[in-house]
């Protein structure tokens, strides 16, 4: 006998699809607002679609096999390699910019740690074929605008934003950091504060035996972590700050610069990013990212072949319910019917048909017993499944040509003309 | 450099992605008239939810590997498994009858044949803890429901049911059929016409030296199978029939009848159901079955060890979508956007913006050029993008707190006051 699914795997019960739908109803709305449309691809692709070009980590953490037709296959653990194959397929006929979304569920095997879930869903939102500040920020108006329509507001949520090419600049001009050490200074920023020990290995390995360097860079470095407002300020001063400060204006033309901050120990994932990068965080940090992203402008290149920058982001189902559920956000569970009907005796059920298919086709969501049961029982079942009214039809009833609408609530009930009942009127 | 998707598996471009969409709103709508809730499980499930207690058939064609942890595991080729492990977890605390759906994409490695797919999504509604015939009428009706919403009537398709018990009992009374013979004689019945070679081996192994028995089952099946009115209507006259009966009326009281045909070659799996079966044809039959179900009164307790009786049905995307395309029925894809604003000059951008916002938090969908471009070249992504209309913003139209509204099929354009144009109000 079969109890669990599989660990880091989710059963979604139907309290559970509902938060599962409310986030993804949001999500779609949001979209078709900035005019994106919905794609989509197959959860299992070829293998070397994530082994050439995907992050180290994630190809460790692939779910990977070999299909009975011999294909090394894996379960999809993000989605942009996907949207690189199908846009490179149709590069030419797709009008550029591309706007496009899509919610795929992902796959990672993690080892489990504590509730760590090893699927869960992402909204992925890509502007593709314009390199300018212009798709930046209107990729990171569509995130807010998701908080926002969550009912989060810039005391719940902020989107913290970086541009790595400020910090390349600053850490050649003024701390003599390589080409080559670029990476390793900047992959011990982002472990800042987290792992202090870890950090230090990163700059020691990076820099060498160079400890003059190495305290100058850990001094830069800490200002950042601490969030220096006279540092920041003078790297938005650069020009290498210029698409950032274009971000900022336009996200403040939109109204929405109070969600925004500038935060240089925003990093992500090195191998991938290559200008603005960005993270959502609740106000606390209490929680993960709810989501993150920035410009990739060499990845289509390096997976099909065609020359398109692009910016976008994903945001998972599980930090961000998380967050609603927190604070109250999640919309309740709507009535599963608007009427329950119910008939008294065995020659009013052929009526009762025919009334519940006629509210069905207006659009009004009605249920009945399945079984004949006492009027008495079929109210119980009416109450458990949270039905507003019970429409009572016997008899006496079809004689008059009226129902009797019963509020479950309050308990008060009153004949209503059958006419009005079956246009979905109940009072 | 990666083109393609796996064999077997579809990419969803946005146009197909649109008629996915429609077809799954459809299918929720429909769920929720009847006050069917919705859920899911995983896609990965351990190997031993399928190798117990499904058809053979199933089994053989699984995804299935072994994952990093060492467990066994599957992608689900079927969701019933899933749904009588959730069910069994919480039999108790569910409110019976059970009224549950969810939509989710199944996956069988069948060896390739021009066009089969691998992957399908598939509409599962199921009433479970409920014995009796309205539950299987209720499910039925929903599926004809489902081909109404879709547009489609009783001309274009039909619903063909069957009691397998009927059959039963009457190869064994009149016949002489016995009960170890009964699935090779049923299992005949399912190729007949199709396949007359396999039904012919299937009749021989079934009956064995009995040339006797042979010619009279052979004789009643041919009968069955060409649909003699005669024949249905005695059988549709015996005890046994009143399930099947019992439906017809409900389905007549709701005004559904002239969608419904008995028809007594439904057999379906065999491994599987236990009493009434049914299948949604196409009224020609030039397709396969849009949708099968029926009652599996056992399965929830071989597999979670709770007796529960169920009747549920499963229906695809792919035949259904070939039907809706072939007979027109597809959703037009709605237009991207309701809006596409235009800014004159760079002063013009901050208004745009603003404008856009403005826009959008109403809900309305708005896009804009995402870099500078002469109005000529705006007006041609607004026309590429489907547009209705465009909204010039300039320097006059500022001043006057105005906006130029163009309708991009007429070409007309006029002014309207921008408090208007803020409330999404275009004329």
């Amino acid at each position: 006998m079969q109890g669990q699914a599989l660990p880091g795997f989710r059963d979604f019960y139907p309290e559970e699809l509902a938060l599962r739908n409310h986030i993804f109803t949001t999500w779609r709305d949001v979209a078709r607002r900035y005019g994106f449309q919905e794609y989509d691809g197959p959860p299992l692709e070829p293998l070397e679609l994530y082994t050439d070009k995907s992050g180290e980590e994630i190809v460790q953490q692939l779910y990977t096999f070999q299909d009975k037709g011999e294909r090394e296959v894996a379960l999809r653990p993000e989605m942009t390699p996907t949207l690189a194959r199908m846009v490179g397929a149709r590069a030419q006929a797709l009008k550029k910019p591309i706007r496009w979304f899509s919610i795929p569920q992902l796959f990672r095997y993690e080892r489990q740690q504590r509730g760590r879930l090893r699927e869960h869903f992402q909204l992925n939102m890509d502007v593709i074929g314009e390199a300018g500040p212009a798709a930046d920020a209107e990729i990171m108006a569509a995130v807010i605008d998701i908080a926002r329509a969550c009912g989060l507001t810039s005391t719940d949520v902020r989107l913290r934003v970086s541009d790595r090419r400020i910090l390349v600049n600053e850490l050649k001009d003024r701390h003599a950091v390589a080409d080559g050490e670029m990476l390793g200074v900047l992959s011990a920023l982002d472990k800042w504060g987290d792992e202090p020990a870890l950090t230090e290995r990163r700059l020691q390995r990076a820099l060498g035996d160079s400890p003059e360097r190495r305290g100058s860079v850990t001094a830069f470095l800490g200002l950042l972590a601490k969030e220096d407002s006279a540092t920041v300020e003078r790297l938005l001063g650069a020009p290498a700050a210029e698409p950032l400060r274009e971000c900022r204006t336009r996200l403040d033309a939109m109204g929405l610069g109070d969600f925004v901050t500038v935060d240089f120990r925003i990093v992500r994932g090195l191998a991938y990013y290559t200008g603005i990068v960005f993270e959502l965080f609740d106000a606390q940090r209490s929680l993960r990212a709810i989501c993150g992203g920035g410009r990739y402008d060499t990845l289509i290149q390096e997976i099909a072949g065609v020359d398109l920058p692009c910016v976008g982001f994903g945001m998972g189902d599980v930090v961000l319910g998380e967050l609603l559920k927190e604070r109250g956000k999640h919309a309740e569970a709507p009535s599963r019917v608007d009427a329950f009907l119910i008939a008294v005796g065995a020659e009013d059920v052929a009526p009762v048909l025919k009334l519940a298919h006629e509210l069905r086709d207006r659009g009004v969501a009605v249920e009945y017993a399945l079984r004949d049961a006492p009027i008495r029982k079929q109210l119980e079942l009416a109450v458990a499944r949270g039905a507003p009214r019970a429409v009572i039809v016997g008899p006496d009833e079809r004689k008059a040509k009226v129902a009797v609408v019963r509020d479950l609530k309050s308990g008060r009930q009153r004949k209503v003309a059958l006419t009005q009942v079956r246009k979905g009127v109940f009072k």
